[in-house]
């Protein structure tokens, strides 16, 4: 098959979709992102790409401490909302039960099946974006979303992101083990 | 509902399978690599953390190019035995069709629907890994994996990752359109 090219700006994988929740000026913000990665293994870190003409910038900047909020798939239409307005002109935190943790100043969403508490560690200037990398210091979630202990993708019933088609999508079926599924390939 | 620690190593989030392949002492490697995320809308960057010890890493230093490669779901054998061995031991790019384009140095996999260019921009150290940001210089896709000029997730069939439970999952279903879903809620 002949290759052809998709473009530069390319979206090639699917991304997760989150909620981004900083403290800015004393008041609860969240926008939707999905520029989010692990960046380092130990201590655990967290990194996320943010518009500097963002809102929340400034909240995570003012605090050195950030949330990332999982939704689920029945608070989709919330999060969205997230997306389309700022919290420079709309308070979005209403939507959402905001609850703080040892840090104090990162506010997470009661209602997500998982939040992330981080301290801001290191933040890199790029062209149109900040890159803020944070240290995990604790995690929420509920005995509900657990199986063997193990957070389970299936109970948390994440969303899913594809770009430039803007859509989002279900996690589908159980395909394989990792770590595992390729081992008789090895001689 | 009372809410629990899940530990703070921990990954709230389907993380994207995809393949990053560097030029070690001029031959292709490939390694399993979940850890991705655009870091810059425009010039388009990608950045990925990858664990100190991977000998990919030597690769990126050396060129200053890589590529990320998304396989399919049919690949998932493959792409995990990319996560299981080491290139420093195996020669892994046999297991695939390797091409290169205008950067010369940044090997990609011709049975990947989607694979991208990258030029190393930046490189960051963290305790335990380095994170790697490169601009895509081009993407390389075909006909078949496009609608309407777009790239169409549920023709490429992209793996995702859960951990710690170790497992691959399949994209689901269409769940609801995104900058859309939630414009209801605009007053």
């Amino acid at each position: 098959m002949e290759k052809i090219s998709a473009g530069k700006n390319v979206f090639a994988f699917p991304m997760p979709v989150t909620l981004l929740g900083a403290n800015v000026h004393g008041k609860p913000n969240f926008m939707a992102l999905g520029w989010v990665s692990r960046v380092n293994a130990n201590p655990p870190m967290i990194g996320c790409g943010v518009g500097r003409h963002h809102y929340t910038t400034a909240g995570i900047k003012e605090n050195k401490t950030f949330s990332i909020n999982v939704p689920d798939r029945a608070m989709m239409e919330k999060a969205d909302y997230c997306g389309i307005v700022s919290g420079e002109k709309t308070d979005k935190a209403g939507l959402f039960s905001v609850f703080y943790g040892g840090l104090k100043t990162a506010p997470m969403i009661r209602e997500c099946p998982v939040c992330l508490e981080c301290r801001l560690v290191h933040a890199v200037n790029y062209p149109t974006n900040e890159f803020f990398i944070g240290e995990i210091v604790e995690s929420y979630t509920e005995e509900r979303y657990l199986t063997d202990g193990k957070l389970d993708m299936k109970k948390i019933d994440p969303l899913l992101l594809s770009m430039p088609d803007n859509r989002y999508w279900k996690i589908g079926d159980h395909a394989g083990d990792a770590w595992k599924s390729g081992k008789d390939l090895k001689r």
